[in-house]
């Protein structure tokens, strides 16, 4: 279904088709989660990631639920934003290198897979609330925290990462 | 020059690498940003979009500045996630249909390339400084910065937009 060629005729419409957008997004990651936790070296990192493979599919579960309350079908749109980020996660992977500063571009590339999510679960909350969708804003709320914890983590653990590639 | 196929050796390679994958990503944006001005309805998004390609002009100067303080070339890396993320806000202008909603959508993709700058620049300000590059992690601060006023500002006109498509 090619959702793109369809106008926007207003909110309620535009929200869907960014959930849809968002659950592709996720699908997308937790395909590319475990090439990068391979690829990591770091046992924090691996960690890390792991975890947010676990979170990522409890995040579809989510709007899995969203969709029930909706009614709606979940599939139908492609995220070529997310397309576009994970390449680029998969070029570090693909590059290889000396361990600490391949686990630093990885922690680069999730970090941006991170704040893409914190960008697109910001809106569809925001849409949520002024649609009266209580319910639905509070489930996006709990993924958009997550992301920023998620976000935090990276930063973290980059800390050390970082000098040991600077070292390097 | 395909530098994605260069093993990653140390904090300086990777960040000379994603330095050139923002100078190309902030490239796309200045292409990106007139389409989305012309496509915008609401003055005030108009005006935030100029300013910002205003403010991108700065930025790939400063930029320019980091590279000639470095000694080394700007050009050689392809930013994919900015691709991505740019065809997504293609898409939504192709796609039309309420002024309002539009603006909407707009809005949200904005805010996508926004974010994935502010995790761009995040991480080269923070490689600047474990590298001991005061003056350029000075500057990308300063459009780090920027990129974060620039989210607020969209989140500010998001809230008359968004009640606007709501109603339409």
């Amino acid at each position: 279904m090619a959702l793109f060629t369809m106008k926007l005729e207003n909110l309620e419409q535009l929200f869907l088709q960014e959930l849809r957008d968002l659950y592709d997004a996720e699908d997308q990651i937790t395909d590319a989660l475990p090439k990068m936790i391979e690829a990591a070296h770091h046992p924090d990192l691996k960690d890390a990631l792991q975890e947010h493979l676990d979170v990522t599919r409890t995040q579809i579960q989510r709007l899995d639920q969203i969709f029930t309350i909706l009614g709606e079908d979940a599939s139908g749109q492609t995220c070529k934003g997310m397309k576009g980020v994970i390449k680029e996660g998969d070029e570090i992977i693909s590059q290889g290198g000396e361990n600490a500063t391949v686990d630093a571009g990885i922690i680069s590339a999730a970090q941006r897979v991170e704040h893409y999510e914190m960008a697109g679960y910001g809106t569809v909350r925001t849409y949520a609330e002024l649609l009266g969708q209580q319910q639905i804003a509070s489930l996006l709320q709990q993924t958009l925290d997550e992301e920023k914890q998620a976000d935090e983590k990276l930063t973290e653990i980059a800390r050390s990462v970082n000098i040991e590639a600077k070292a390097a």
